[in-house]
């Protein structure tokens, strides 16, 4: 195990009815705040006239500021930037999903920062001021940014997609209900399903050696959220799948999980460029990716492998024989994403294979080769995308 | 899953050499701090001179008491918090195990109270003022103390012991180096080992359904202490399995284990007497209890304790003959306290069968029945009670 500093402030208001206690929970930070949300789903579920009403009962003021788009971008940013220093706002409430949580961070970061909020982003260097504090009631369990560090925001001028981090962004609180999952589409509920697994496999895979409690705590997470999606795929009513969902996503990103270990990071850097070309749901996308990048690295990682078979997808079969014990985990994970209606080639997500250089090139722009497990520079990611273009493992 | 508010505000700082980053981790909480701990043993291993070292690198002034004695008392606590206020000292550091901690709690806790501290303890009320923040430097991983809300603290006057909870009372950070814990007498590794354990067991036997990830957690938690106890109890010097037993120890306590799903807590009742009249180690007395406690409910809950038999201890066998897969489950779970030098019976704790009636009347005086998987009255205890001077199961 490696050594390790784990923190996370965020308190986890979770279960039915939960919502409504939205305006008791943020008299505590003053009077006035910005109610920051997306579309227009959140008026028609009643969400929005819950939290309203909650917020006037507690005698809360607000602003609002909705319109938060999939890949938030700058201007909405700048747009509450502006709201809270006029208005004397104190802390930003985001209702919604990754997205409407994310850009509530950027402009909680950008309220007490002089100069353009953006340049911390380019500069990754930790805030002067505190930033505001962000609250939040969650819409869909998916990115973890309910109590994560994390805000990823887009700057379309300069086409640059930022991940920035700070402690100081994990929210005061996250409210979680999961009957506000009930009307969720299929397709998101699939998508945040390989988002937050995704979120666990870049911590699970690791050389570091004797992480027993973390390994187990990955798997049991794992084996979790597959139960519980194959009951959502037949009914996304069921409480308390949502509820095991939603509590799985939240561990899955909240970095408990992958506290001591190296982490990889790889496939999530490889899929930001299909996202990045192609608009394709990060979900999707990582579908498509994260079992190309196993067939590409487990055989240097038998054992790693090996064990993600057995423990995670429950294979059964000779450890003499770990080629066909780590086949047969790949080949139910491509499965399970399948059940679940997610693409697992390239060709469903029409991407073509010409832009691959550019695609591998871009992704280790950044920082130089990508992953923990095993170092990928552009001409293995290359070869990574040319595997997902085969097609799932025979069954 | 049951609705759930959790909230962890304790910053993890763990691992190799992290004692020696005390003194800059004080340094936000102010200039001075109360420096508390317990016997000699901090003197004799170069603990004190590491912290108080790293104390003066940092420019942090401190004050210091001693004396923590096992079951901490108060007469302690009323000198620590007339140094704090006599001194304006800003947070109390705990460099200790569970008692200098809950020590260190009461301390905090009783600086900004009007009035006397005890009188929290008696009322169970919330505090008007916020406690001083304490910060822990942990020497036995086995109470949790470090990250939860809890201070247990005993009146000798009126022979009460007596504990008290509030989420202000989490450390702001506490250090656990597993180095730390090499010259612990294999006794304390054992009984520690045992009081994890059954902070689990507390949050697991549950009648709520619907609690996959959570059962989860505390089967693969479970299993990765017995994993690493039985290294430890070869050898106290293996630094990866004191570090598992360690991180195992801090999630047994924080909660996040038990979120979601009503709790037991009848075997800590239980035990509390025997410490209480025979002043008996806790995780000893925990020992011979809680195999008893199992024999008496599990005829009620044979699916509970067939889960627990096969998910934690490894039992395999036919499940349409769950008597004898609960039976092989708590025979493993005794033969494991023995494989750890453990008792599992009241006669080895010297403890006179004359008194359980007692003992029993104690145990349930305070909120009357007492457990939650099966409610225990005065006569259940004692059957119990009984039950524990039998001896383990034949293997």
């Amino acid at each position: 195990m490696l050594n390790f500093v784990y923190d996370n402030k965020t308190t986890l208001i979770f279960g039915k009815g939960t919502q409504h206690e939205a305006g008791a929970l943020l008299k505590p930070f003053g009077k006035k705040v910005l109610l920051h949300y997306g579309g227009g789903s959140i008026r028609r579920s009643g969400l929005y006239d819950a939290v309203t009403a909650s917020l006037k009962a507690a005698g809360v003021e607000y602003e609002e500021l909705g319109g938060v788009q999939p890949n938030p971008t700058l201007p909405l940013v700048y747009e509450g930037i502006r709201l809270c220093r006029e208005h004397g706002l104190g802390l930003v409430l985001a209702v919604g999903g990754g997205s409407v949580i994310d850009s509530a961070k950027a402009i909680a970061l950008g309220v007490p920062h002089e100069g353009d909020v953006w340049d911390l982003y380019l500069s990754k260097q930790q805030p002067q001021a505190d930033p505001l504090p962000v609250a939040t009631v969650l819409t869909i369990p998916a990115a973890g940014s309910e109590s994560s560090p994390n805000t990823v925001i887009t700057n379309e001028e300069t086409r640059r997609k930022l991940r920035y981090g700070s402690p100081k962004l994990r929210p005061v609180f996250s409210i979680i209900n999961p009957e506000l999952f009930f009307t969720l589409p299929h397709h998101q509920m699939a998508n945040g399903v390989s988002d937050m697994m995704s979120h666990i496999f870049e911590r699970y895979f690791t050389r570091t050696l004797h992480t027993d409690l973390s390994d187990g705590l990955c798997e049991t997470t794992l084996r979790t959220i597959m139960r519980n999606a194959r009951i959502l795929n037949g009914n996304l009513h069921d409480y308390d799948a949502w509820a095991e969902i939603a509590f799985s996503g939240n561990l899955a990103h909240n970095n408990l999980l992958g506290v001591g270990r190296e982490q990889d990071w790889g496939c999530h850097a490889m899929e930001h460029e299909l996202s990045a070309l192609y608009h394709v749901d990060h979900g999707a996308g990582l579908a498509v990716v994260t079992p190309a990048w196993m067939k590409y690295v487990s055989p240097k990682h038998q054992g790693m492998f090996a064990q993600f078979a057995v423990k995670v997808m429950g294979v059964e079969g000779s450890f003499r024989e770990p080629d066909a014990l780590i086949r047969e985990g790949i080949s139910r994970l491509e499965r399970f994403y399948r059940e679940l209606g997610l693409p697992t080639t390239m060709e469903e997500l029409n991407i073509k294979s010409g832009d691959f250089p550019l695609m591998a090139e871009q992704a280790i722009s950044v920082r130089g080769p990508i992953g923990g497990l095993e170092k990928l520079d552009a001409r293995d990611v290359q070869a990574i995308y040319r595997l997902a273009c085969e097609g799932p493992l025979p069954d």
